[in-house]
């Protein structure tokens, strides 16, 4: 039977507030939602295989061509079809990050690398050394997560444009996945966005999931230049995969365009705050920059929270992580102050001096 | 850019009647729409990857164990997952059948061949001899359709099970789409379902896409005995692949025994009404035993009839066939009478003298 290894498990737990799962704090827009109930009318066909009007926005919202865009059932199906379209024989992928991108290259038998991010750097990517020469070495793929997933550390535009350049004069492709970026305080300066047209060998993920509160709808998409790629994609998968309820969502989703703004003053906000008070609790909080945070606490935390209504990130079947380690999502300050006071009722560990 | 190959296509011609899909024709039970409308308030959440709930509905509903099911983003994208997880190097498919699985084939690179149903058999399949002798020569997968599409022609089960017995001496396995039972007159005689436990290589799909006309919310399983490849099937796909509305509706969908009944006695009245009348229009009429209708006519008659608000099937760009082929869904008797009458209309044929 499939297990729930990632956060977000509300099914076993229905009674308690999900720290575990990182979506917008502000929740679904009422626009998606109503979008999505009034499209569920129309389920007795089958959804628009060429996705016209979502693929119409999308292409609009990003300023990119609508035949550099290919929608998938949520960012993960996207980065399946990826993996099935390329094939790669030998991959890199960073560690701890998103579990997903090895569990698909594993599915088609490619050769895993994993890239540590080490514990004496805060989990911070370095250097591209390490990247590049698993590329010099054959790697096809390298699976980039920017924040990355769990720790919520960036990766410099340049060190990307570093590994791109290597990696199309070793014909590797790059699988960068931006689904957080929208949750930054600068996502113009660290998306790769306005350099796809560059770099035909670069993949970028986006999802509808985390922005707009949608998870339980699964819309994600890619943009990318290499028209065969896409192409090639999309013979990997079939041609209903996004439901007529997600077209429609996610068409009326890209126009909530202050609230996106809006979750993003949020979350900086209550990012400062929560960090303040994880580290006042005697927390190692790493400096996340994304709307969630990594930290280091004792080992029965997660458990300890969810005896007080609170579901916290287990990191530690994160390749490269133990126990110990978690994550939070940022939410509202009122549900953000229920996660501190459950932490501290648990007084486990002490209050630094 | 995806092509819109199959039937349904409502999006470039929104004001006709579509006889081209093949759904219930009693259209989205109301149950269904308001499960999947409330569902769509708790989209915020991941779906329940373990998708508990629906599982022990369709458990209940199959009668077959929880562990032998597994569920796909309509029952298309399990066929892609089968065959990325069985990875066969050769397969047999019928010519004509449905497409997708001869995509999915060919999307890993195995090698298809085609079992011909001909013309002088009315496309039925008479003998078991050519699928057994693909076998023998190597094939690793069979796909069988039954009720087939788009004949609408059946396969017996002592046929099928002759077949599965010799896949099972050469390690072959086979695909058995029973998407379609649920219309035909008898659907009992025809399933394998009752013989699943003996034949661990017999993988049975089945759609809810059909049976309650939700195409649009993505929803079809698989029903087999073997849990390793049920197991390696969803390693080949992310585990969020069933969105909250489509598992919610899925549930509500199974108690809705009455109208699937209602249906099947409908289809079989109004399937002789249009043979009758599409005989009397002097069409060549198949005999089929499903819920849609396959015929051979004059060679623009699709493009007449979209002339006349009425949208039918070509069936040309099936393989095995060419020009002058369609197929049409039964619906209810007005809608029924639309066609007929919009086929009247052209005179393009003599009539029966």
């Amino acid at each position: 039977m499939k297990e729930q290894i990632h956060g977000g498990d509300v099914y076993r737990h229905p009674d308690v507030l999900d720290f575990s799962a990182n979506m917008n704090p502000l929740g679904t827009p009422e626009s998606v939602i109503r979008a999505a109930q009034n499209a569920v009318r129309h389920i007795c066909n089958y959804p628009d295989v060429r996705q016209q009007k979502l693929k119409t926005a999308l292409a609009d919202y990003e300023k990119v061509p609508y035949e550099s865009l290919i929608c998938g059932n949520g960012a993960a199906e996207l980065i399946f079809t990826l993996v099935q379209a390329v094939h790669p024989k030998r991959a890199a992928v960073l560690a701890p990050t998103f579990a997903e991108y090895e569990f698909a290259l594993e599915s088609i038998g490619c050769q895993v690398r994993h890239v540590s991010l080490l514990e004496k750097d805060d989990f911070e990517l370095k250097s591209v050394q390490d990247i590049c020469d698993e590329v010099t070495a054959g790697a096809d793929l390298i699976c980039l997560c920017n924040p990355n997933n769990p720790t919520g550390k960036l990766i410099s535009r340049e060190m990307i444009l570093d590994i791109l350049n290597h990696c199309r004069k070793h014909h590797a492709r790059v699988l960068l996945d931006e689904c957080f970026n929208d949750f930054i305080d600068d996502p113009d300066t660290y998306t790769l966005k306005q350099d796809f047209r560059e770099y035909p060998n670069l993949f970028i993920l986006k999802a509808f999931t985390k922005r707009y509160a949608m998870a339980g709808l699964r819309l994600g998409y890619g943009i990318c230049a290499d028209a065969d790629l896409l192409e090639h994609m999309e013979h990997c998968v079939q041609p209903w995969n996004i439901s007529i309820p997600a077209q429609e969502a996610g068409a009326a989703a890209l126009k909530e365009e202050s609230y996106v703004h809006e979750a993003r003053i949020l979350i900086r906000t209550e990012r400062d705050w929560l960090k303040d008070e994880m580290k006042d609790l005697g927390l190692k909080v790493y400096d996340s920059k994304a709307n969630y945070i990594f930290f280091k606490g004792p080992e029965d935390l997660d458990r300890k929270c969810l005896n007080n209504k609170v579901m916290i990130r287990d990191c530690s079947n994160y390749a490269g992580l133990s126990k110990g380690y978690y994550r939070i999502a940022i939410k509202r300050h009122e549900e953000n102050k229920q996660l501190i006071n459950a932490m501290r009722r648990q007084r486990i560990w002490r209050k630094r001096s």
